[in-house]
């Protein structure tokens, strides 16, 4: 997870800006273009808006596929965008699948694509989770995998809590199995929502040295208060992502798009700067 | 499922054919060919060795998203062409994500892409699988969605099935939730391996009324026999999706690979009529 570090220390910032980008929801100037190309202005507009303020960008790899062949070529005109400004790519694929299926998918958003970490779903097992570490380590960019241990949605405890052992407990030890250190953090890391207090708490138990992609933050209702849970003992192993009020915060505060994300980054690293999360 | 149901009855076939294609398997004529093209032409030959016997195909998205952009053209294109077999199209994206994100998966390969079905994952619940279901009945193709339940990989007891109540109970209990009938099976079906039978009989009490799609036959280790137990009280419910033993029957058989590949497929069709397993 080098990547990742590097530029949050460098950065001093825990953030992580997610690009999910909306075409409904894009200014006006840009939705009169056909939805590929507005697509690619938008999240060009982004990038350059939260560079300073961004420990890493995290791509919603759906919003990409949505626009067909199209999409994924600006998918990874992105990611190599994003390196050039020194920005680490979260490629946020959740994909779920098992032996070279996965490997596929790992040399895909890994390596064709260009991704430096991605998401992955474990409800198929280790099969669907050490593809994408040995792919990573080949990669060797000082990347790796977060594991969906417990997630933010509404729905997230249907599943995930609601067995004895919990189910994100058994992701959280898989992740622990799973990951090898390079020094820093292990490479395989844990998406742990910031809406869920005692839950979060837990994983961080389970998982004292890991690192984790936080969401939940901002829009979904998330604050410090629950980032602070997630803490390791050092007061490190976090990484926030905000997605929506950053990309559209525009849409309160009725100044062009790219100011208003750069200012939401801004005053998003600050509150976790203040909230005293570091890595 | 209308649109499984009827090619499956029509041609007394339960057999989905998967389309796993993986380059460095392919025949050695193909094998010089740039990958994409490669691709391209293995697929389409696959699909027409298929067509008299399966009730339908199913694609593996990683290995054409493993090819980038131009790969995903390749995708849209089989789909298409299939279609114009008159074979409908399980998109196997095994994606699992919420709201929006799902939605955007949903219209992208139910929509852009035009797959009758897709997998699904719920590791994030019904937010994950919700999403899929209201694009497959806005899209009304007769399609669905067919959700992880209980996977035929070596690894999958890790999280499935060492809790309690077991986490594929969870998933076949929303699967049961979630569906609608269209008449005949509810839109949300289960993905059952073949490979353990005691699970398999297990979901098939939760989930009485469901059609599930069920991996793991011939390479994998499944046989009749495991087929059996998934059967519903009428014998039917189950199409049974085989891959890599009719894609690259011509490593066996030293013959042509479609000529291979139809007779594997024709053979196989034949092992699942006469173990009763029907539409």
């Amino acid at each position: 997870m080098r990547a990742l570090t590097d530029t949050a220390r460098r950065k001093d910032s825990v953030l992580v800006a997610g690009i999910d980008p909306v075409p409904s929801r894009f200014p006006k100037e840009l939705r009169v273009l056909p939805e590929a190309d507005a697509t690619r202005q938008f999240c060009t507009g982004i990038l350059e808006a939260v560079e300073h303020y961004a420990a890493a960008v995290k791509l919603q790899a759906a919003f990409f596929e949505r626009l067909g062949p199209a999409g994924m070529g600006i998918y990874k005109d992105l990611i190599y965008a994003a390196k050039d400004l020194a920005l680490p790519v979260v490629a946020d694929v959740k994909r779920g699948d098992i032996g070279p299926v996965a490997a596929a998918y790992a040399e895909a958003h890994l390596g064709v694509y260009g991704a430096t970490c991605v998401t992955v779903n474990p409800y198929m097992g280790e099969d669907a989770v050490l593809p994408f570490l040995e792919e990573a380590r080949r990669q060797d960019q000082g990347g790796g995998v977060f594991v969906l241990v417990a997630t933010s949605n509404p729905s997230a405890s249907e599943l995930q809590q609601s067995t004895d052992p919990p189910l994100f407990e058994l992701a959280a030890r898989l992740v622990a199995k799973l990951g090898e250190s390079d020094g820093d953090y292990p490479d395989a890391g844990a998406v742990v929502g910031v809406t869920r207090p005692e839950i979060g708490a837990r994983a961080r138990d389970l998982l004292p040295e890991a690192l984790f992609l936080a969401p939940g933050y901002g829009a979904q209702g998330g604050d410090t208060s629950g980032v602070r849970t997630l803490l390791d003992r050092q007061g490190g192993g976090v990484l926030v992502n905000s997605s929506r009020s950053i990309l559209y915060a525009y849409e309160v505060s009725n100044t062009d798009y790219r100011r208003s994300a750069r200012e939401a980054a801004r005053r998003t690293r600050d509150e976790l700067r203040t909230a005293g999360a570091h890595l």
